[in-house]
């Protein structure tokens, strides 16, 4: 059949195309994803070799190309869970209710940057960046207040926190704890994906090697003690957010995943254990259908990864489970209204990709943190998606497309390729410390900048169809002595608490950094005796060290 | 393959899927489309029967079902094509200037209730409806304004007017030629379709026979002096928005088609002289995969009919040209930023599904006519489809989907069934006497509303999601004094014009209507006098009597 196939479309290329063709030509000599991957004027069956069983199979089974879960969104739709968090913890906290009450099923905390490299708002290095990107966390005492009236065993929480992420994680079982949760039912994701960090988003504290180590310290805590929890959110999204194409941003982020898996493995995990808690955090970005098959192929690769590589044998240790983001890069200060049609497409394209949860930008995020009527429209994308368009009732309802098969294997294939060399070059740990992967992805933003300064990419309202505007939106800003008070609250916090209780406890986590034990349970311990971020990540720098970018690039 | 295939869903759904069902039940019993096509779990290669050649082919090729051009939007977008008219023929112009300066690619004319009913601005049944849902054209003074700086050589232009389309058509040859561009050089659509306005939209004159021959007359003469105007537009958008389901859109409107062609044949045309300038107007409804679906399935059906049943051999006689906008009556006066969600997706299907040209409705339409900033993020939103997306860089990306080439054969199929009950009721016009479409389309309109009530269906912001809400939005309000200004201008133009070359072409336009010559000379003649509207379709009142929907139903 598919000889006849390509013998006619010889004929259709020569006759009715070439006629075409000769009187009007297309708008482009090639036409390519971003990627680089060729995109052809038209496929048919003869564009793919599918060997259905082996290459797609069924949803819940492997190798999972079709989705992680059986009837997926006809069971219930992914969770609806927005990235929020800005100035303190009651303001963030209100806006959490707000979100829970529009109807959005799950949290996502976005933390102040002092919180992400381990300060506390008092710290003088803190100053003027309290609150500002994300709520403001220096203790138990602020977690209380941030999930104050919000069940612990009826949310998820997913937390972009990553070298603190055991001590935030730590704070949350508190917190569960005190309302009478048991670590056991709760659930939440922890980002707690360092090597990303170096790549491509630089909220790092310690040494690469240390940092792996308390990765491997949580994995292992979670799995004896918060069964439930997502230990790490391997995340594609900073590395596609700095400009790389969506082949790296799957290869780097597995090449990622393969480096934990070997890290967990050499600290005597059973990959059994872990790897069913493992998921991902995948970018949307504007190419639909290049999106797709990137979730697809991701799928399907690290599928047969865990299998062949590192034989697991149970399919639960198999399944990529991912968060998606909209691309935040992609959203324009211009004309922000046009945002919303942006943010609609990637999330259509996440959907289809069968995301587990998504979180879609609001249309002033190019400008400010986003107002609460403008995370209401982009929370209603969502539930749009969900309950108008039809795309939740049928599981990979794209299967068989040529196109997106064809994709979905380029993709697949081109990123082995990429994990082969990262291999050849001694994994990913030692790929970042060679500059290998910034450089690749470093490439990839300049040829998407040159291609939108020469507007061969065209940005609609920015380097075509752009307008004189007066900005007629209402945006947030945060008060900026959001810094002073918290300061304050910190330092009554201090007068209060047992100062025996917190050093015996500080000096329990020195001991067991030192000596190669878990350090969860001392920070449990810490942060419940209301020792701050900054005192426990203190302990940490002096038994570890701090990173320096500088020794590496 | 296909029966491996199968026994491995088999055994997938006895295990994998059943331990889920056990646990998770899914969100609905069954799951349907709107056309009431079960949505199944999964689709997968033993769901469909494709042979390529027959059903699929190549782009520009019959059966046309991936497209009706070879290169599709690779060669040029779709037309932007923005549905647009208000008040008087001044203030539409500058609308028109606006938009084109905007990227906009042609232009569509909203005309208001008098003139889609062929009456004048100063005629007593006008009062309080001039300008209000479109822009008031009384005469061929008010087409000059209405094109004042638009050379008709350059824009393609579509007039959605049916009953008076002979006229409206007349005073655009009259522009053309005032502006030096003769009648072989026009582009453009009349929409002329009367069928579904006894059916759907109600603004018909004339009883359907003569209106018959009114379509016939102005296809013949546009096949002589205006060969690349599409003389018809036939209809599914309002039979969509009456409450009809997708099938029933592709259904009844291609029922229409078969009917014009069997008027047209039966006046002695020749179907390959005609055909190729038929034209189709389809509603983007919410249902993404459906809608997609049925562009697809429309294209291949009315290629088999033309083809199967008037024996057309020229390909060009065979393919189904479609405008699409989208569905209007899907957006909601709540929350009016959601409308611009619902569009995106609606604009999409469209696109996916290989429309010609493109209305993407304003956020505001369920409120007030568009005003200009809302018309703007509607045209912003297909020119990031367009330049973003990435989706109109291969040709019908989606064919060879398992679930798309599924639903293609279903409402293909589904919709073959209601032509042939339609055949054996005697035709189309017959079918409507009796009212057999309306009362189909009424009841599915009724389980739309019924499912709408009983919250099986949700509409986000209306019957879930709902919030109390200051409308925040700037409302375009016509000046009331819009008819007054018109009568005016009415009035002192029939003080300037010679009353004897009016009368003169009137009483020659009265011969051929009655003596059955074709009507467009004398029309055209007449409008270059100045006769109005009123006085022409007047003229044609008196010889055909006019149409009261009382005797049908």
């Amino acid at each position: 059949m598919t000889q006849d196939i390509e013998r006619r479309k010889q004929e259709w290329e020569a006759t009715t195309l070439q006629d075409t063709l000769s009187r009007y030509p297309e708008r482009r000599p090639t036409f390519k994803t971003g990627s680089g991957i060729p995109v052809e004027r038209l496929y048919t069956p003869a564009d793919i070799e599918i060997d259905y069983a082996r290459d797609l199979g069924f949803p819940g089974e492997y190798p999972f190309t079709r989705g992680v879960q059986p009837t997926m969104y006809r069971g219930r739709f992914w969770t609806m869970r927005q990235y929020a968090g800005f100035g303190t913890a009651q303001e963030t906290n209100d806006r959490y209710k707000y979100l829970l009450e529009q109807g959005q099923t799950g949290l996502s905390v976005a933390f102040d940057l002092p919180t992400q490299i381990g300060y506390d708002a008092d710290d003088p290095i803190a100053a003027g960046e309290v609150g500002k990107v994300g709520v403001s966390i220096s203790s138990l005492e602020d977690m209380e207040t941030l999930f104050d009236g919000i069940p612990l065993d009826k949310v998820s929480t997913s937390m972009t926190i990553n070298a603190p992420a055991t001590v935030l994680l730590a704070m949350y079982i508190a917190v569960g704890k005190k309302q009478g949760v048991p670590s056991e039912q709760l659930r939440g994701t922890v980002q707690n994906d360092i090597l990303k960090e170096y790549v491509a988003r630089g909220t790092y504290i310690y040494p690469p090697r240390p940092s792996m180590r308390l990765i491997t310290d949580l994995i292992q805590y979670c799995h004896e003690h918060v069964p439930r929890w997502n230990t790490i959110s391997i995340s594609g999204y900073h590395i596609r957010e700095a400009g790389s194409t969506a082949v790296q941003e799957v290869a780097f982020t597995l090449a990622n995943a393969i480096a934990y898996v070997e890290a967990a493995l050499a600290a005597g995990l059973d990959v059994e254990d872990f790897a069913p808690r493992l998921s991902f955090f995948f970018n949307a970005h504007n190419n639909l259908l290049e999106e797709i098959a990137k979730y697809r192929a991701a799928r399907r690769l690290w599928a047969r990864i865990m299998h062949e590589r590192f034989q697991t044998q149970d399919p639960k240790s198999c399944t990529l489970r991912f968060h998606t983001q909209t691309a935040g890069s992609m959203l324009t200060a211009q004309q922000p209204e046009n945002n919303v049609v942006r943010v609609t497409l990637q999330a259509l394209a996440a959907v289809l990709g069968g995301t587990q949860s998504l979180h879609t930008n609001s249309r002033d995020e190019a400008l400010s943190l986003p107002t609460e009527s403008a995370v209401e429209i982009a929370l209603r994308t969502q539930q749009i998606i969900a309950h108008e368009s039809g795309v939740a009732d049928s599981v990979d309802p794209l299967a068989g497309s040529y196109l997106i098969e064809r994709w979905t294997d380029e993709i697949e294939r081109r990123a082995q390729d990429y994990i082969q060399k990262i291999d050849d070059l001694g994994g990913a740990l030692r790929a970042i410390e060679v500059g290998y992967v910034q450089r690749e992805i470093q490439e990839s933003a300049y040829r998407w900048q040159r291609a939108v300064d020469q507007v061969e990419q065209v940005i609609v309202g920015v380097n075509r169809y752009a307008a004189e505007e007066d900005l007629e939106l209402d945006l947030l800003h945060v008060d900026p002595a959001v810094g002073e008070s918290q300061a304050a609250r910190l330092q009554a916090l201090r007068q209060t608490r047992s100062p025996e209780a917190v050093s015996g406890a500080l000096s329990r986590l020195r001991a067991a950094a030192r000596d190669g034990d878990n350090v969860m349970p001392p920070i449990v311990e810490a942060v419940e005796t209301y020792a701050t971020l900054g005192e426990i990540c203190g302990v940490l720098r002096e038994v570890f060290g701090e990173y320096e970018a500088e020794t590496w690039f």
